[in-house]
């Protein structure tokens, strides 16, 4: 019997309070999205996977969470650093300790499922401002005790572990004010503990909140983005899906304030420089390893929804996907805000997951000459100056028709941009009956995708009862990245980690990037030194040791420091 | 009797080989470019000239150079240092020595039309490969034996000047390959002794070069391009005079080999990544400091001549033009390859200059609603695919009458853009006549620009008998650049020190940074601490001592590091 004529009982209730579920359930505690009967039958048919495997969630995690072991702190530190934020500000149950303690990473659920969480915080503080942090990380620094700063908590690299304990900065209870707006310049100065959302409204609405002439977009629009901070996008350098226009947030900040153990850096808010090397982006992507981000500015654009144009186009192979993307990304008539284009497994999946499966639409591509399993799904959108953005699309249109492709109106964008933010929520779902969904990606050269796309699929499929999806989502004249979602029966978390360590080599072995968005955290910490080269981990190294020299800040292997 | 009724005697000989002038002259040794007597009335009516000050070239360098003391470096060294590269490629002579050790600031161009040159070069060395360049910083770095790295010393920042005497490294004697182009990518890796010019050939004739199936451009052009290396863009941070569209230096560079007394590190051709602080990019802009740049990887664009659009508008003041600028800058239509504005001062001298001084032009613009001395040039150029650089001259265009702009056709940019790389040649002349033409240069954010504008002129024009005249031509979002350039009766040396330090002095009070594309160099460097602030600039010294330890690498105040 197929799934879509027997639902599987999704757990359709908030977590209870205090559960491990409540950890790691992603999002909102009461929100669901749950998968459609049709990519059920897909899974089924591509997993081969039996009627029973559906029936019955397993490892819910809605067990109420064991008192961890400790807090291995000393009592007088732990009154001391309570002191200096205040008591209703300083946490020590073993709640706290265990939920600020976990990101979104597949290891890290599999552990919280199997109630066998391997890393906790021993004292949770929640500074009000920049001055809190200045007095915690010096009193850190004297006394030696590890330092965690905790953003969104989405981090799917073991970013925000406490691997040695200490003390775990909560940001966004009290760190998530707007600092300044600056109209004329495109700018705003935030706290760090800013949620995306919150961060999107304030800019939306800025003649409300600042009485701006204009409304704006940070243009930043990650994944994780209404679970996920700012200053947790710049510890990562993130990207936005949205980035191919708008730029990563290596582009975006412009200057930041860093409290360090060697003291606050504050740089300056210059377009550009020539005086040497730049600290200010030195700093991103450090991952609180050299300090804590309390301010960044960054660059705001117009808001101009009706300006947006959305396209998709079946291309008949992924070759000539592949193709068209370079072509677009190279051809110099501006870009598109957000372009995707899905291998021939990806586009199979989506057409169910998008609702495009239907039988008369895949009749009509047939005919058009474009077969299942090899076509490709191409989806863009291009925001900026209403004239801007239809050329844009009207230029990417003519490539993709002149490469074969099919025009599939603006529907599919449109209805992948509706949704983008729920995909997360599915993974609980399909862990729940047993299936693992988790995801890797790299950046590539254009000359390299090919090796790396295929040898990675290779590696990824090679496993039993295996799917491998892949898109390639961020867009440069010189390269792209390559996102894998590979899909199979839920292993032991050992055999779990042994399958990613072995996808991770074959990417690098085949001359990927070891992270292109996601950061490095203490998940790809180990591989950092063979992936730079000894050259360029001294030069991380140096860093670290000047602004962190006793490694209190987030000790613990984070960028494979230690 | 007016200038254009009885012309100075312009030198017009190629300078004597041996002689001073032929270690400062601009560009090709036998190339001219006269003030023209249009100009040349301007300055005598605005100067307060009497006319006996432009009958007699003054200080003009023809003799022949004394020679040096020294070299003071020990005869063991140049004999060992010799053997790496050949005795073909080591120069002791008195006159590589002084050569080699000169760029193009006013200060050295001073001194050594006063046969007082403040600096030279123990040993030039001609490194012909990227081994010989390991080998010599290796032993120089055991030897504690200064080494200073020379392209084409075009610097205004005594950059290359060899403050502690030691090996000067000339690298466009040699290595000026190309190591590789990647059309797929579009990239190319080439030697950093490479010429603009020469750069710029091999990219337009592609084909020609590599078999490839396009032309491309490396979109980048400073006003130095001719007789300026890519590796010194790279060193000192350079903008192009259509960075606006293309980026600067730093956003160019893709990756980089750099030989550092701490080794040799080559980073990885990834389009984007996020694997911790990036390399690549602390590297850009350190100025010989940290090492010597033996390759880069750089972006390339198609090159479409035929799609360039030219556009110029009288705009009524400067403020508006500042406007404008902004509003092209901020709109999200793309953005012009070149743009630039100058305030009333400039304007009126760009009309004398560009040959639109006509009395009838000015007629027209008066009647116009223009009047000079506030009236404000704005030209531009837009590049990339045909349909996009029509949209992006064409909303520049609107937004300029809208502000009160008059078209003026595109002869104003053009005509710009033709004589370009020839106006530094004017400053041989005005010197000899007993006239100092300098500049300076900051970036603003928009919303102190009026500010340091009107301070710095203030500033300027506070000197008796010296004109001021300003533009900004390097656009972002967030802000743009003022180039100041300062004219006035030649003074003494010190004089200029003087007067030089107090222009930095008001733009850093001001708020502008204290350099947007020349660099830091051995000029600014005293600021440096002041302007960064002393955490930052405890970053910079941590990365000096990682790579270089003995302080050998270009030393004597470079980037303020000593």
């Amino acid at each position: 019997m197929s799934p879509s004529a027997n639902p599987p009982a999704w757990l359709k209730q908030p977590p209870p309070p205090g559960s491990y579920r409540s950890i790691f359930k992603w999002g909102a505690p009461d929100r669901f999205h749950h998968p459609k009967p049709a990519l059920l039958d897909y899974l089924q048919a591509r997993l081969g996977l039996r009627r029973e495997d559906w029936q019955q969630p397993r490892h819910t995690g809605l067990e109420t969470i064991a008192p961890p072991e400790g807090p291995r702190l000393a009592a007088e530190h732990i009154e001391r650093l309570s002191a200096i934020v205040g008591p209703e500000n300083a946490q020590t149950d073993p709640f706290a300790r265990l939920r600020f303690a976990h990101g979104q990473s597949a290891e890290e659920i599999l552990q919280l499922r199997r109630q066998q969480p391997r890393a906790v915080a021993d004292l949770v503080l929640h500074p009000r401002h920049r001055e809190d942090v200045v007095t915690i990380v010096r009193y850190c620094h004297q006394a030696r005790i590890p330092v965690t700063p905790f953003g969104g908590g989405s981090s799917v690299t073991l970013g925000v572990r406490p691997a040695l304990g200490g003390v775990t900065l909560a940001m966004t209870t009290h760190m998530h004010r707007v600092l300044a707006f600056n109209e004329t310049n495109q700018t705003i100065t935030v706290e760090p503990g800013l949620f995306g959302p919150a961060y999107e409204d304030y800019l939306r609405r800025a003649p409300e909140h600042f009485g701006a002439r204009r409304r704006y977009t940070g243009g930043h629009f990650p994944q994780s983005f209404e679970y996920s901070t700012v200053g947790g996008w710049i510890a990562t350098l993130g990207a936005g899906q949205q980035s191919t226009y708008y730029g990563d947030i290596y582009d975006l900040v412009l200057s930041q304030t860093c409290v360090t153990p060697a003291g606050t850096i504050t740089t300056a808010e210059y377009p550009a420089s020539a005086t040497g090397p730049k600290i200010n982006d030195i700093l991103k992507g450090s991952e609180g390893a050299l300090g804590v981000l309390v301010a960044a500015t960054l660059k705001v654009f117009r808001h101009r929804p009706r300006a947006r144009r959305c396209f998709a186009y079946m291309l008949p192979t992924w070759e000539t996907a592949v193709l068209a993307a370079r072509e677009i990304s190279q051809g110099e008539f501006g870009r598109p805000a957000m372009l995707r284009i899905s291998d021939g497994a990806e586009t199979e999946a989506a057409l169910q997951m998008y609702g495009l499966g239907h039988p008369l639409v895949d009749k009509l591509l047939r005919l058009g000459g474009l077969p299942a399993r090899q076509r490709s799904l191409l989806i863009g959108q291009s925001d900026g100056e209403p004239g801007f953005a239809r050329h844009v699309a009207r230029q990417s249109g003519r490539i993709c028709r002149r490469l074969g492709g099919r025009w599939l109106s603006g529907y599919p964008a449109r209805r992948w941009a509706r949704t983008r933010f729920l995909d997360p929520y599915l993974r609980d779902d399909l862990f729940d009956m047993g299936i693992l969904i988790d995801t890797l990606e790299t950046a590539v050269p254009w000359d390299r995708l090919a090796h790396v796309h295929a040898g990675v699929r290779a590696a990824i499929t090679a496993r039993p009862r295996t799917l491998c999806l892949t898109h390639a989502s961020h867009f440069y004249p010189q390269g792209t990245n390559l996102y894998f979602i590979f899909i199979t029966p839920l292993p032991e978390i050992e055999d779990y980690q042994a399958f990613q360590r072995s996808i991770i080599q074959r990417i690098a072995a085949c001359g990927g990037s070891l992270s292109h968005h996601h950061g490095v955290g203490k998940m790809m910490g180990p591989m950092m030194e063979q992936h730079l080269g000894k050259e360029q981990m001294a030069v991380l190294r140096v860093l670290k040791n000047h602004f962190d020299p006793h490694h209190i800040m987030n000790p613990g292997g984070t960028l494979g420091l230690e």
